[in-house]
């Protein structure tokens, strides 16, 4: 299988802020785990925090499934919403942190409505979660 | 590892109601399925239509992991949020459907803050997905 | 015709409790009522306080017709929802009072939309017409 | 036994208009088979587009009970309502179609608190089962 | 001076309903009550129950001083509202009721705005005060 | 090609009241300007301040295409909004201001999502695209 | 007859502030052309800054109509609410300006309810107005 | 006198849970010490996890005075509501923990309206004070 | 001990205005009751109708507990609440009527979140049950 | 004539995606159509997923009219809003579908306001009517 | 230049309560650290905590710039507000915390609109970067 | 001190747009006026219309405080308050109008709460005062 792994907005600051939350491991370790976790599979890990470019990297995707992480962009960006329901490729929704137990802002996302499904709260596995859905 | 899979209301309906949505596997036949796969784990299953039975088993619960479909509960059980809370085993909610793409009373879970982490919209596979976050 | 009455939480006291606002009669002298009214039917009573006994009453219900009186569970039992969704025979909702007239939380019903139609307002007679309906 | 049936904004239209909700039969035809089922009773028939009108047929209205489906206007004529609440006479609030499981906007009667009672979902029966109500 | 004393919907009922609110004089009475008090100035009445029939009374006031009780429009009539904007004749909003102490809908007047000023409170006394506002 | 031009309340005023907002031409100017525009075509102008009216009008409507104008009823008439679903002729929603810059409740349109289209803005040429929308 | 008027917070700064407003006499001069009016009654002016000594002087009164302009107190002082409804004298609320024309806080009287009636928008004849209101 | 006591959902786990909250000791120790306090009267006690039971509960109470820690239903069930507003016998509100420092969701009972009063925050002192409350 | 019982705005008239509310006992008496019940205990009494006054008491307060009925200052007065919080002394809120089941606006109390605990609807016994909570 | 269009985020997708909804012309074609019927105008075409790129276009414009679609950036940008206000060319807004039609999150346009006017619904002719605007 | 510092409401507390929050100084020490940094000025420091006597100092004041620091009276004061925007001298409205990440209440100002600026979140420094604004 | 100053979107403009509003000054003349103020200290200069390079500043900054004026994002960009709140930096909000006193929309700030301090209204003062409260 093919999977395109993308990552939002400061997610590329993994594992170097708020170590509480998101734990210690920076997104190119995880990346990494991930990648060997699924060997067979063709694992591609996209991150930017140009809300922009993640509906261009939505457009012209080409895999088997899609599992996004779009950080704080899943709480406001209709453009990222647009683009998902643009693709026929089923995108799974992540979210490292239980977004539920965190701020009020963070209970909203404009994008699940148009997503497959949603994994939240697992830390670093909610990816493996995620793209493990698309074998079952 | 021992898991507790608990189903709430109109969940035993399951297969024999709204197939569209939740496709043509009783809840028993979805129960053995799971089962099998977690073969060397020991699985309890337990549904129950009545809020106060729920919180009952969650109060007796002795295992390593609760996966929680609350169902219809979901969106005004505070009695089901605080029995999860009062307890020290993690509970992973979990819903078949995607709920965020339903009707708007679905958006709402009053128990999602006080659960590890969420689990929605892969079908029976979201039962299979919220264990295995356990054992990764 | 096979009907089958629901009342819910509290209707058991209807009689002894509240005269001014449901009339005199007990649920049973009402039900007996009914049932002389519509003596060439078979007609079933049921009542529960329990929401979940309710919704169990829902699944194996087997008539044509279902008259449902849910009391407060009317405001916010998304549970007994899901369950008339979940079977193919077609719901009345009834209420006694005029809802309409009484405190702001009796305005929302969150089973009207699944439900066939609404007869509210006739005090015992809501439960007539209700049965009527199956009959026009 | 005297009754006014009075239909309101764009029901004239029945039967010629979106005949998926409202059937094929016009509210004349309707009319006619309400008539000749209460010929026992003297029932006269009323409809206008115009808000003030219906305010003024309730005026002036010399009845045993008024059936009442006032279209549109349920949902924001305060006229009506202050109308309805003028008078002696009983009034039940009619609707063909269930407005609880359409538009949002539909969900909200402005003249229910001050109606008898509300009868809606059951098509042309929904003006048979209001005038019975009356009978009981 | 010349006043135009415009009554809105359902005020033609004055003194025939709810006289526990209104009073017992008819509208005509009172009318000729205030006539008689301003014997020195020349006073037209106008009463409709249609929204679009006031409106184009207003469009052609031709006077020093409008004293407007819109009744239940009050509450929702934009179109009145862009009728009295559209005008240079200064309009004051009168209640004879204390809407303020009835029903939460009865608070919101949508023309307040672009009136002179209200007058409510006061029975018929608030037509004279609103025409007396215009001698002071 | 055959339009209807259908103007709602308060806009036979136009071009002699608010002329800062809607110019000085009067509506006869701009309907003659707009037929001289159109030629070819067959155009029919109405104008009412009565909701109802508007409502007979829209249904008694045989043409290829209506552009409409609502005024104030455009904020709260369902009404017309049930008038416009109802035909099977196209509905073109026009204002003549920008009525987003103008006052919150000018904001909302309760027939936008019934119309085809909407034009707002242009002042009377606001008419003449929504015409011109015909022919593209 | 015996008047007590009440001027809330700020209002002694009348006339020397926001003239456009509120105009160029003092209160002191309104108040002496307001005793003129009334020559043959009993005027009793009283002005505070301070919400609790309101209060105390409503709590104190002795006359037979009270006439109070709150101030910004009007929209949020529930102290000076529950000080009206506790006496038996009737309270009429007055505001210089058109307070529905101006800011949205202003929209809102926490006192209307509780007041006999409501005079605004009349400058300094809102008080005579008012006081008016008890002679006739 | 004669007391009853209801628990409601999740209050059998007092002492056993969240121990930082409602203390270390068992709801049979609390009752113990309150029987023991109230030696002079006689107290009977009642948990449920179960809504209907407690309105069953209720229903069937024969006492002077009922003291209720409703748990979470507290925040929901209109049909507890329904229940104690159905029976004569005065009931007071009680919560261990202070509801108003914790959770959004904790500070909206549906059930105060109907009680007698209300006493929280003072942990097991408040069935005390709540029962103290009958002998005043 | 040695309690501090405060009364806020309006409150010094208690006996003398709508008793059918709270009674016919003035405060004065109330409070000598009080004090007679706790004889052993120094009892202080203290009112105000003036917000910065009952701010400045709890600045000063050196007691074991304060019982505080802030009156309409419940619903509105942040200043209160701060002043609360910036003592030590554990306060008790306190109303003699229910106000759950009074007007809306008086189910909100600003300062709840930061008292110890809540005693209402018990008129003059919720201050003794307030005071006893301290000895408990 | 001097022409800037301007296409947001996901437009450039046009014609590949959700066919149903925006036909099955590619942006470029309809460019091409566009620029064919204002051959005697410049016409300059810009699509950019980003939305600083949008406000920098918008900022170094040098044109007659800007006819923009801003996509889903329509509902939420600020950013855009404040640099259309701070350009002096007159900027009309479009949507190719009737956004009031879709999505109630589509129904709010935070840039409208600041726009010169609206076109919605008419597919690529919103463009075309729009430019015509300009021309009128 | 001449400045005026205002303290509302429990600021006379400052360095006696919540010394976590505000820290240990005095508002007297406070005061006197700015009035030595400010050597070349005039500088009147005034405190009170009754809103009343706050509006009648911002009346009278006479100096170059007001600092004002309402406390919670910032919340919900709409007499300061309009004491505020009586006057021409600017007032720049301060906070020693950032109100922004404390409790929701403490988001909304009522008085920042009439006020030339906003300054928070820097200990005793706000104050003195509010009147370091006056010397740019 | 090395201190960073970010504008974000549209600032670019200033100087060049709205100079009502922004004054005249381009954002390099004020950043030089800045420049020279604070010679002693280290300053960067940073303006950038995409949200995205924002977030990707604020990750790489190395200095002792940075001040930001993130213009229109300031309203909903979630994804520069998870950048802010991920570095440990202290950043400075500010505004060189004062928001609260203009639209609706810009009285919110979702990125208030993570920073240190606010300052807003004093023109280009406001970067100077965020500067300052470093070094005080």
């Amino acid at each position: 299988m093919k999977f395109l792994f993308i990552n939002g907005v400061n997610l590329g600051m993994t594992g170097r802020r708020e170590k509480g939350v998101y734990g210690t491991q920076t997104l190119n370790e995880i990346n990494s785990e991930i990648a060997s976790r699924f060997k067979g599979d063709e694992c591609e890990f996209y991150q930017s925090d140009i809300e922009g470019e993640i509906c261009a990297k939505l457009h012209s995707a080409d895999c088997d499934g899609i599992i996004l992480n779009a950080g704080a962009f899943t709480h406001y960006s209709y453009a990222i919403r647009d683009a998902i329901a643009s693709i026929d490729i089923p995108v799974v929704e992540v979210h490292m942190s239980n977004v539920h137990a965190r701020e009020e802002f963070r209970h909203t996302s404009v994008i699940s409505a148009v997503c497959k499904g949603v994994v939240a709260g697992f830390g670093k596995n909610s990816y493996i979660l995620a793209a493990e859905s698309f074998k079952l």
